[in-house]
């Protein structure tokens, strides 16, 4: 796994934000990357399907796609092929965010897909067994975020730093190696600092990057937290 | 309506193919492309997502989404946003196709989106009854295809006429304008010609055209075929 | 459709609220029961489906399952199966509540299914437009519920008399025959006799009834009030 | 967990099978319970929801339903409560049926209202990894069933003797006190035997007993087979 990415990492899911998508998305993942090279941290973008390649076009930092299905090439209208979102440019995905949710099978088969392909799969898991059950399927990444503080602004490290820790706990008791982040109400540099003294290697936040006014500033100030 | 396209029209829905990913939907468009522009016929593609943009770049036909969720911009994760897809260059999108079902609310849904951003909603359906209940949302096409016959080679312009009939009787019957297209194993110009015949303005096709060894020549003989 | 069902109707929803279930779902059938020969007023009760045996046991007026699954005998475990609930005692169900929403095919499926078991169906509707699709698809029963009221006290009937009136509009232009009725918030006599003179032929109805102190009393008034 | 049941377990699913509806379910959990009597097995049935109150009150023996929602008492018509089932004699539930499949975090969640109303519950898994992942949910039972061998005579004990051990050996990991079933095909005594004898604690079985034309002789066959 470790050969794959540089940890701490910051995932920046765009979501359907209108302030993340089409030209504005390519702009955001500019920004991201100017962020990641000046302070040599490791930022990735996940920007809606019709805009991966625009932003893989535009940036050098990892793309990932928010979602994949579990099919292969066929019959499938509308959903979304694995090697379809790798021909676009991204080299990883989210799987089972709490807005686009899966059955567990499909998660499972989802998980195989990407490592077939060699993308990173980062699953978003809603608390701590859930989380552990995410790991038992040996992803790349288990992000543990509690809806009920996502786009809240109250950050789930500061909030919640016993839950997270005891994720943290619970994940490494059935997978060792899995990278683990935290997310949901991550506004602060100290939210993300916080969030890696409990155990975590980075965070997945959303609207507090592109709902900022200024995107590069809070980047930036994410970016430098991880060093602390 | 009719200002909207031109028909007769030919849909081709490349699907999750691997004959029409990345850079083969590409291609596929502009053989696409050249027979509309060489007959004259409307043909519409419609490609997976990550490749809207790179089509809808290569080429001057109308390209349309397979899908799009009934969201507006927001926190919605690994969902197709209307927006999204029209500033990739969509002008147009399936809605409900036989492989990618949504609930009824979410037709109707979907349908106003479409409409508010000026996009051409295509509803597809399963049978008779259910072609009327679509067109009773008022969309701009609805495309019957009995899932039966999709991807077997045996038109259902062919195999079930009175079914065809039918079907554009009921439709009418609720909805006077929209354009009504059949799909569902068409392989030949013949049974463009018939599906025409019956009552029908087009065809949504898939593997006829995107699994063909010359993709180009089938898609001439469908454009000829509408003419006639 | 008239032989099935004496009009106007009312439908008692149990949901899945504690006060409905087990033991006191059949107590509340026993009160529906007695307003319904006191008063010559047609009510229907929909437990849950646990309780569909044990309610169609002890009362003589009509029992509607929650949902049916459009699914034939076999392979389907978990699933609601027609014949199940037909055998349990039941004469008809619920399709497509907006707690419990279908894909468009699987409504039509299940009417059709309904229609071959003998079970009246009553298809639920959200808006005007998908009320007349629903009633494309030749249900015995449309039931428009626009969801923002539903369990708010405030009456669709009062709050929104045209909107009730349109939907009646709509659905008689695509089917003529088809029972009509509204639901969502209707709390007291009124609202059911407002219902009824905007041209529907009942209501779907639930927590006023079944979190009523007094069930008895309610269900009387709102059978007093389909007279007036 | 020990408290709960007895090892080994049968736990017959009647699925949504003609031959288990109705009056036919209380007669087919009557053979079970003589069996379970005669030979001192535990068996378990799970009947279809419209029918669990009739099979409990007709037999001792647990009574298991086919499915629960992740939900409370409230507004969710059509779903199944687990109050409702409890009260109607269930003292357990399968969850995530190949038939019936769940987001995981909805499995997760019906664990804990299982485990909150002191029901017993059974969740299915279809590959050696998602079982893992299943049983770091800590539910009371997991149940590996390969959906490709269902109904098909073959079984998974003697088919793939190899797979069951791997699961038994990864559940274990994560998970030493779950009890272990395994189904799928299904047929003989001695897929029973060899079932156990790979480490499952017991088998869930549906069309050989239920679609046999003596269920009884067939059902003690597999009692006896528990005993080798």
């Amino acid at each position: 796994m470790k050969t794959k990415f540089q940890t701490p990492i910051i995932i920046v899911n765009f979501k359907t934000y209108s302030e993340a998508t089409g030209q504005k998305a390519v702009e955001l993942a500019k920004h991201a990357e100017k962020v990641s090279k000046e302070k040599g941290v490791s930022i990735v973008v996940a920007p809606q399907l019709a805009d991966i390649a625009a932003v893989a076009e535009a940036v050098e930092i990892p793309v990932f796609s928010q979602h994949i299905d579990p099919i292969k090439p066929g019959s499938h209208t509308g959903h979304v092929l694995a090697d379809s979102i790798k021909e676009a440019g991204a080299v990883g995905t989210l799987i089972n965010h709490s807005e686009k949710q899966l059955k567990l099978v499909d998660i499972d088969a989802a998980i195989r897909l990407a490592r077939d392909k060699n993308l990173i799969s980062c699953v978003c898991a809603n608390n701590p067994s859930v989380s552990a059950a995410a790991a038992a399927l040996k992803p790349d990444i288990v992000s543990f975020e509690p809806p009920e503080l996502i786009g809240t602004g109250v950050a789930v490290s500061k909030a919640q730093p016993e839950v997270v820790t005891n994720t943290v706990k619970l994940v490494r008791e059935v997978n060792t190696e899995v990278t683990i982040l935290c997310g949901a109400g991550i506004s602060h540099g100290e939210d993300v600092a916080v969030a890696l003294k409990l155990g975590t290697q980075g965070v997945l936040v959303a609207s507090a990057i592109v709902k900022a006014k200024d995107q590069y500033s809070i980047l930036r100030e994410f970016a430098e937290a991880t060093k602390r």
